[in-house]
């Protein structure tokens, strides 16, 4: 990686308020849901006109724009020099519903970055690429999350078009063949030729709001494991079998949540625990359940207190099942690795905001995100902007353009730092 | 209430095995569900003929037989007084799958136990009736159980038959013209001429197995109270909101779910508290819920206890909703008051059975049963059969024959010293 001089200051690349709010106005009309948020999982009407919008964007800038195989848009400033290119960008897709900010931001960012550096500075010296990314969200097609950069990866292989399945049982083939995709060629989509990604993404927590600062550079992405358990024990009339000689599921499926959830109170931040989803069997008032069914959800950004965390939570399940005389069975329904942002790219980002004079703390992501698949790939850092309330995932979710526009300075700074 | 000469002790009144076995059998075929089971909801196809059945029994012996405005079947024993009438009986609706003793048990013991008396003593002094109740369980009309006996008590009115839906939204009323009954007629089901009603029916819990005794005398039936609470928090990122300011409505349901179970645990038996039902809102494994849905179901036989217990539940859910940070709502989704047995009638039953040489516990019913509501308008008692593991409600509910045989001695001893 070559710096660029670094003459520039940040002050000197103009990112308006105004533009943020006009793009991420334009975007949310595709899909929009209630006031302020919008329903545009992959591959919908909705997902397809917002990914044309995007792509015109990068065509009104004079960029190379085309659609890969997966279905993600890129616009292409090219360098004079030849070399592997710089990537920006996030994802268009989102939860049902969702807001318009996550993932949305860092696509309109990247455009807003390119138009300013190519309107002040002209052609840079190594290409830059704008990508919008199909699919990170997993809102649609519950297996698929992060379809999009996956693709770019080389980690989707034909035969996954046809096994993932959305919730109406729709292969996430037939869906790309309704918007003109063909997955057979899926594994086209994948490239080797990136040496830098850059994401700039809302950050889903009240971190940067406590902090009162616009704008964190990440350091890193969580590790997360998830457990799928049920618990059995023995269904009983409620009110005819004594409490003493219960086996009640419920009982203990509360003693692991209160336990895991203080687990990871008590380890501190960054640790989270949640139990999101629960279900008991046969679920009626007046008898004791004969099994409940819960997930735990845990995440640290730390390898090592990650996994402490999980033994953990693996332990409060064995020895309440044990003391509670019920059956305990669990497994693993996914476990991802911490990524690490590129010491090399973090400090350029401090540096630039310390010359900006903006306080700007490093910190994790304790959500997923492209930048964790771009990782295996290329060198990678995230800048996260400060999140109204913390919200996302809602159409709630809230992010000042002023707030926005300081974290895309800093991404076109970057930019004007790395390839000009 | 006047006793007979107590001349006649258990001994001398025969109730073989063989026939509660046959008995049994023959109703277990209308509804019939694996091997053990029955499926027999009120006003079913399945329950019109099992009722049938029943009266054909009545006939068969020589009793006055029949079907009242809601659907009971009676059959009556004239006495040659004229004068109040003594009844015997339970119900034959099942839960959905139920098992073959749980009601049925009590309508053949009081067709065995007139069998009895009839053919070896004849004519009684006084009047007694067996009655089959129509529906017992809310298993297919959440909201209407003992609609036969709150018939009966008069607490119903033909308004009722339009409110009250089966889980598909069928009527009440246009369940009944199905069977070819008419809901406007159903006041017309009050009864003013009872003076004495004893219910055989299996225990529903484990305490006469512990106790290694066959049958046992319920002294009262137990109060209920169900609470119905949402417990309201933040949606958040499962990945994002750091630990230390969520508002996490699981682990609030969680800690209040361990604490009533325990409450209940911890003041002895024969409290209970039950969380058999629960829902959260959205549901998913990576998101924090908004809310969480659960019912909370309390039951004490003394009113002053009981008492005790739903204000220690409503007193835990008020101190964690509002340590947590949580909106509380709840509501009293219904509440029964406990009904006492006649003490005189359990003494009767105290006498026979110490007469039989068998140890007979006096203890409380934990569950509901028409008794509770046929408390109100004479004097009750219960006659509880030991059940195989304390199961009911579940097709592997089981009670052996020789069991039941003495509880129906009981009753037709019983039934004996009140009406000849």
């Amino acid at each position: 990686m070559r710096f660029g001089l670094g003459g520039i200051v940040a002050e000197e690349i103009v990112i308006r308020a105004d533009d943020v709010t006009e793009y991420v106005g334009q975007l949310a009309k595709y899909g929009a849901y209630g006031d302020t948020g919008v329903w545009r999982p992959a591959y919908s009407v909705a997902w397809l006109e917002a990914q044309h919008h995007v792509a015109g964007w990068c065509r009104d800038l004079g960029l190379t724009t085309r659609w890969d195989e997966v279905g993600n848009v890129w616009g292409r400033l090219e360098g004079f020099e030849s070399g592997k290119v710089i990537v920006t960008g996030s994802h268009i897709d989102s939860q049902c519903p969702g807001g318009r900010f996550d993932g949305a931001l860092g696509v309109i960012a990247g455009v807003l970055a390119l138009k300013a550096l190519s309107e002040q500075f002209g052609r840079p010296r190594r290409t830059i690429e704008v990508v919008s990314f199909c699919q990170e969200e997993a809102s649609r097609f519950p297996t698929a999350d992060m379809w999009g950069s996956r693709a770019v990866t080389g980690a989707i292989e034909p035969e996954d078009s046809d096994i993932i399945l959305d919730y109406d049982g729709i292969s996430i083939g037939a869906a790309m063949h309704s918007v003109g995709l063909d997955p057979a060629k899926v594994t086209e989509a994948a490239r080797d030729d990136i040496d830098t990604f850059i994401e700039l993404h809302i950050e889903q927590g009240p971190f940067l709001e406590h902090e009162d600062v616009p704008v964190g550079i990440v350091r890193g992405i969580t590790g997360r494991r998830r457990f799928l358990v049920k618990l059995v024990g023995r269904e009983d009339h409620a009110g005819a079998c004594p409490m003493d000689v219960r086996h009640d599921p419920m009982a203990g499926a509360a003693e692991i949540i209160l336990g895991v959830i203080n687990t990871a109170h008590r380890m501190g931040r960054p640790a989270v625990t949640t139990v999101g989803r629960i279900s008991a069997n046969p679920n009626a008032p007046s008898i004791v359940p004969k099994d409940v069914r819960f997930t735990i959800d845990a995440r640290h950004p730390l390898a090592e207190d990650g996994d402490l965390l999980y033994e953990r939570h693996e332990a409060l399940m064995n020895e309440v099942a044990s003391r509670r005389n019920l059956d305990l069975e669990y497994v693993v329904g996914s476990s991802r690795s911490p990524r690490h942002s590129d010491p090399a790219l973090v400090e350029l980002l401090s540096d630039i905001m310390r010359q900006d004079g903006v306080h700007t703390p490093i910190m994790y992501s304790v959500g997923g995100h492209d930048a964790a698949r771009m990782a295996q790939i290329a060198p990678m850092v995230m800048i996260f902007v400060r999140s109204q309330g913390g919200r996302s995932h809602t159409s709630e979710e809230y992010t000042t353009s002023e707030d926005a526009a300081v974290g895309i300075r800093a991404l076109a700074n970057s930019l004007y730092r790395l390839a000009y």
